[in-house]
């Protein structure tokens, strides 16, 4: 990542300004605030504003409950309560709000998170810069043979160079192409005053799906964590876990108690269907089920034992 | 409004914190921060939290746009033109978090807003204060006889007092044995030892409409504008139009720009049809146009000569 | 329930009507099209409108996977592995439309479900019905003593009739002061002609919670099983649970296959924490652990042997 | 617009599949259902199902509104005091469903708008098709001088050529070397035996956007006049106007009381703010009012000039 001095001057500046506020503050959060913490080879993910804290969730819970909330009696206990039983309200208390810069093809998978506000750069109104994502080898990976979705081993050798070759060559080509139709290089430079230059809404066409885009994403903290789940998890694209993870840990930061409930209950538990509990209630009592008693299919059965860790019993 | 100690010593510790922050802050905001702002005869407003201000929404423009923005100069003139232009995503960018105390049968249309996040106290759990809404006599209207949705004159004399007496008597009557129906006083005293008490989640169903409630609500400027839009209006029913102009103050104190745009564009902007603008064209050039010619009803053609303030055009 | 006759009328005008459509039909739910399921004492439950089946969301399915969901041969297998693995979006390709007359602090909870489209009867243009929920005395419960938000044993003899009578009087009495403020009865005629009568939008706060409203509310399938998750289980209030079974059952009509997939993942299963799954990987293997090791509060430990059915785990 | 065989069968399946129905249908809209309605060079619009009709929408607002409605004789008057209040939610209940295809770049303005249920072809899981968007001649427009956003004039003779050879080589050749990367062709045959292939949900970064993609988007009629007031305005891109214009097109099919009303009053009406509606008052009393006067920055009062084609009273 290499920010422009441009960039770098706007983040010090943010970073210098001081106020006094009655507001409930977060000095761990605050620490890295704007902060441009790296991901991938050119993106960032930056905390650029925040709203309420682990005490905030507490507070409209007990508004909720009234002196219902009483018995619990720490604000541990009670955010764990809410967590285990999806009281979800409480944590829409607090809000975040994010300065992302990412691949257009990973800016397509996490817009599907609709419940955010976004403000994207426009290429209808600017020229993007010249920034495209290229996978270091160790993520060079092969189509997964078992799972249409997922990746395999990763490309050796040759191949390997290959494919990097190819996709630096065509990001470079198009960007290259896409400044001789807009007549414009990237730094706002004519390239040939004699000629217009395509409309920018039309040029943006010709780039590639690795090129960086950039937003402001906001969300409140039960939002955000509904996207963590799913895009923190193994099964996720890499190039969206490595910012899911960053994320993560700015979460830690900012509402730890939080933060501890959400990977005990979402991140490291597990989910048992009706027929699921069945068979862990006969493994308990030592008693045996086979595949065709249990009513799941193989890779079900496989998928529950795996949840638990139980290696022996799975079927090949 | 009578706050009890409790409230007033809660109100007293959150305004006496005060902490360092980088994030944007907003002095005329802080001032008020907490406070009580009464509505009604037992209702108040409070903000309790909020991130960003009318700069929150400049940047994230200027982030959409880019350079594309610079053309427009000022702040003031960008957040015009976006009000304008109903660009709608910036805006998202600030968020307030309000406290609020008001009768059910007033939450009951707010809540219709649905995006927004809402912690309500609970009568599942807690009992409900002993508080509920009483007209003032000059807002003791009769029914519209023209607007099915309207006041008309405010009742006089005897009937009045009458009208108030029943609400009055009929609150307090059925607030009493919901008292006796839970087996415990709204202090929290039991009432007769030997006796259970009918299940909060049941006994609250013998309530009238005017019992206060209160909430958490949360939510961003532009569904805060859409809110108020609405039930700022001189349409809207008089007691959420009391909540409506004490929050519109507190939107002047918090983007004071956005503030300005948001009156002379929605407030006080109106609409006109593509019917509406042929008339409009025609008194402009002096020309006459019947209400048969211009495809109106009678009551459509009125609402535009109101909006325009044509008086002498208007069609009894 | 009882309904009048304009509502028989237009209940077999509709179920009378019968047009041809290419689109995709459920003979099943139609049977009970337009129908009022008897909900409580005088609401009901009607489907009036759907779109799609369950091949509709094994369509949408393969049109995002693509040929990647070849491999998974059925449309009952797609489901159910859509439904284990939380994709969500497809099942958000069903829609249905219902109108629902419940009581009105019924409604206030059922309201917080913010994710459907909703036009309730508004008592700021008309009159109430008069008629509101009275609790069968099997349903008539004290507040439970060990859980602050549920009901524990049937209130007796005495007290019972007590209450019942309580909660007919002052809603009898509060919809009779109601009518006199509006100088009109329920059924439109004037009481004193000499007299104006109250707004509307003021007489309706003398009401108490348990009067009925009605609404149509319609909602993509996906919400609404959030919404029978939390409120067809055991813990959510049993007035709102009663129109849960109903609705429940008009999904098993609608999306057989997604029904039983439901059943079977969501409201028959459970979630067990990352702390949990080390508890019962410890029992399966038969080595003990106690609450101490297992980190667990007493509350969650026991929570956890409930789930597994694992009475002698229970610690009192 | 080419369709594969596949696909031509599978309309023509959908086409000739035919039920009996209770619900509303529109057989107007009947007669266009599955068609794929061309869009752009390989795109289309293709309705899939749909609920509810212009008497669904009269059905509600008279639920919610009761009597109080009926002073509005007709249902035409109705829809037309609805539209023109912004009364929403009678609107939300109906819905319908698009099978779309479209080129990503405006898949990516598209997907904004969030309140709409989306599945799209997922290139993690499937190949994407090998079709791009080229732009025709007519619509190859230079970048606008006056405005940031949009369109100038259409470029000419050689450049406009050789715009066209670029988009057309870069999107040929990054497919093909997608391809190669993938090991696969686009009709699933493999490359070469010996070689693994790149992970689909890495390969497909290679690709322009002006790829083709596609995507079932189901959404409410209020949500989708919104797209369509903002999509099919002349400052939106021509790509996606030409979707917006023919699902306007459906819509006037399936709901043409309230596409009349929508055309009068959001298409062809115009908006004037408080300062606005001053000059257009002092207007009609023939009284003069200069631009330092009026408050307003040129490009406004030229704005509000144009709506009322007031040519004469321009500002340069």
């Amino acid at each position: 990542m290499k920010l422009t001095t441009e960039q770098l001057q706007e983040i010090k500046n943010q970073q210098s300004q001081e106020a006094k506020t009655k507001r409930v503050t977060v000095p761990e959060l605050e620490k890295v605030l704007y902060e441009a913490l790296p991901a991938l080879d050119h993106g960032f993910v930056r905390v650029v504003d925040y709203m309420g804290d682990d005490t905030s969730i507490v507070q409209s819970a007990r508004v909720s409950y009234g002196k219902g909330t009483k018995q619990v009696s720490t604000d541990s206990g009670l955010i764990r309560y809410l967590m285990r039983h999806w009281h979800s309200t409480p944590f829409e208390m607090c809000e975040i709000k994010y300065h992302i810069k990412l691949p257009i093809f990973i800016a397509r998978q996490w817009i599907r998170h609709r419940t955010a506000n976004v403000n994207e750069y426009s290429a209808r109104y600017s020229i993007l810069d010249k920034e495209f994502y290229l996978p270091s080898l160790e993520n060079l990976a092969a189509q997964s043979t078992s799972n249409r979705q997922g990746r395999g081993n990763v490309l050796e050798g040759e191949q390997a160079k290959e494919v990097l070759e190819l996709l630096k060559n065509d990001a470079e080509r198009t960007y290259s192409n896409y400044e001789i139709m807009l007549n414009e290089k990237f730094d706002g430079s004519t390239i040939d005053a004699e000629r217009k230059g395509l409309a920018r809404e039309l040029a943006r066409m010709n780039l590639t799906l690795n090129t960086y885009t950039q937003w402001y994403w906001k969300t409140d903290l039960l939002n955000l964590m509904n996207f963590l789940r799913l895009r923190a998890d193994h099964h996720a694209q890499y190039e969206i876990r490595v910012y899911a993870d960053i994320m993560l840990d700015t979460v830690k930061k900012w509402v730890p108690i939080t933060y501890d409930a959400f990977m005990d209950y979402r991140v490291g538990g597990t989910e048992v269907s009706a027929k699921g509990k069945k068979i862990i209630q006969k493994f308990i009592k030592n008693e045996n089920i086979t595949l065709e008693e249990s009513g799941l299919s193989k890779r079900e059965w496989n998928e529950l034992m795996e949840a638990f860790e139980l290696d022996h019993k799975l079927i090949k």
